[in-house]
């Protein structure tokens, strides 16, 4: 292996990504470059790896031939593997999904399940700065707020698992470059296992809508990519002043949370929102369901300074209005 | 005129985006649909208007006929108006700049000179959510962070003249509800007047990119300009909380600012980074030049508890690192 930039370029980027004393670590390979790049760096560096492959049964002949492939990858180098296989487009129909949702939901799943029988205290994925990029612009086009911009992250947890960390040390790295560092190592990895997505809107957003954009700025991805880097920055920034204020203006309560009503109308609104929804959050554990336009009007009551009374800002969590404070209550 | 519910909210929107008891506006006037219906309601609202209209010369007849187009409108609505004409191309010519940036200039000095000799408190603009719309998708292209998306502001000031408040109250009516509007009431603007921008880049973004998005999100305007609206309330709570943490870890000081160490370490990192930007505009007055990676590399030093020196944050910023505090003061 010629000793490149590149390489100790994604050997660095991915080594800083790891938690100290990382014990062993699930990764996701569906042989395509960019988990055959991440597998390849993983195992280079001395990480205790165990490789794991879905076979979705979508693409016939060619997903066998991807289960096969990685199953060799991981004989040729010694490494743990687990295969599974499961025939998602039954599993959507039978659950009314679309396959797209139906393949996440499986691939969580079999992630869970196979950290666990394998002892992993991490699941680490290939998703790349190009897939970030093209989730940010999903987003954007979706329609979102500072939220959704922050797209995926390097550190998470698993969907449904919030005890199983998911890494993505890669989601800085480029394809292009993904593509030069498999050249450079002579890995030969299964193209079409990667080249197109489930999600017919992101193969959309990869083919047509990036190039389009690469036209007014070749560096398009970057640029989105560190968007959501961006945002997510801002974002903690919000969560952090959000608990301050929560601190100095809330108190919890075995029945909900009074809130003190002259200091938070002294807020901004968008730390008014930010604290309405911490109540919610803690008298629910979770904020599913609840409204923008909810809030909004609650917003509105509540610093109207003379009004009282109650509002159902949810269908489950209502807010009474005295002075000098309101409560957050479940009802 | 018909009555309709296009008017209606068209005029409440105007009429909610005024300041109590506004005194005289400057109402920036192209000729164009958006101008033209702009000033249309702020007359039907019984507003003290001025019209103002600079000739950029850079249309040769079409421009003089767009000057004798609100001249005429001026009079038949018995409304004082400011015209002037500058030969923009030869300015740029002279200063060296692109015609787009010196069109920029020479629009705000008029509307500052034209503002104080009309004695108007308030300048007011017809961009739309459309302009908007292609603003955020501009800045997302070249590469922005949060503070780029929030675009333009509903309010704001002049640039080069904080006194001077800067109102944009058709920020949220698309272009085409005021197209409707024009027809509804019979306005007959001069549609060249603003079909097209100075700006090579808002062209293409205009007439070939949008309609792209539109392909993948008939309403991705709407989606566009809500997203500044969203990332100006979540940058209003970064500079809640900047100002929360510099007033309780931060001392001003004659010489510069005094900051604990240890209290700034615990911060967020989007937070360290908006405290020291606080703290180089609190010594220089403005932000001009200071530059991200400078920062970055602060944050590293002041981060790394033992780390004792001098960090050269700009040509004439320095951060003395000193624990339990560090010092940022002008050289």
């Amino acid at each position: 292996m010629p000793a490149t930039n590149l390489m100790s370029r994604i050997r660095s980027e991915v080594q800083r990504r790891l938690p100290e004393g990382a014990g062993r670590l699930l990764v996701g390979v569906s042989g395509g470059p960019d988990s055959l790049c991440l597998a390849d760096v993983l195992l280079a560096l001395g990480a205790d790896v165990v490789l794991a492959h879905l076979n979705h049964e979508l693409r016939g002949a060619d997903a066998d031939a991807d289960a096969v492939f990685v199953q060799a990858f991981a004989a040729e180098r010694n490494t743990a593997v687990v295969i599974e296989r499961l025939d998602v487009a039954a599993a959507a129909r039978e659950a009314g999904q679309s396959i797209e949702l139906a393949a996440r939901e499986a691939r969580h799943a079999f992630f869970a399940r196979s950290a666990r029988t394998q002892s992993a205290t991490a699941i680490v994925l290939a998703h790349t700065a190009d897939d970030q990029a093209e989730t940010v612009l999903m987003r954007l086009l979706r329609g979102t707020g500072i939220e959704g911009l922050r797209a995926m992250s390097v550190l998470s947890t698993l969907p449904g698992a919030p005890d199983l960390a998911v890494l993505r040390p890669l989601l800085r790295v480029t394809r292009a470059e993904i593509e030069r560092y498999c050249a450079d190592v002579s890995l030969q990895p299964r193209h079409d296992a990667s080249n197109d997505s489930l999600d017919h809107t992101r193969n959309r957003v990869r083919h047509e809508l990036i190039p389009a954009l690469q036209q007014f700025n070749p560096g398009v991805k970057q640029v989105l990519a560190r968007l959501a880097d961006s945002a997510g920055a801002e974002l903690d920034v919000i969560a952090y002043a959000t608990s301050a204020a929560f601190a100095v203006h809330a108190r919890q309560q075995p029945s909900g949370v009074t809130v003190d009503r002259a200091a938070w109308r002294a807020l901004p609104p968008g730390l008014q929102r930010a604290l309405l929804r911490e109540c919610v959050r803690r008298v629910k554990g979770e904020l599913t369901n609840l409204n923008f336009a909810a809030v909004e009007e609650a917003r509105d009551v509540l610093n109207s300074a003379a009004a009282t009374g109650d509002i159902a800002l949810m269908a489950d969590v209502r807010i009474i209005v005295r002075t000098p404070e309101f409560f957050v209550t479940r009802v």
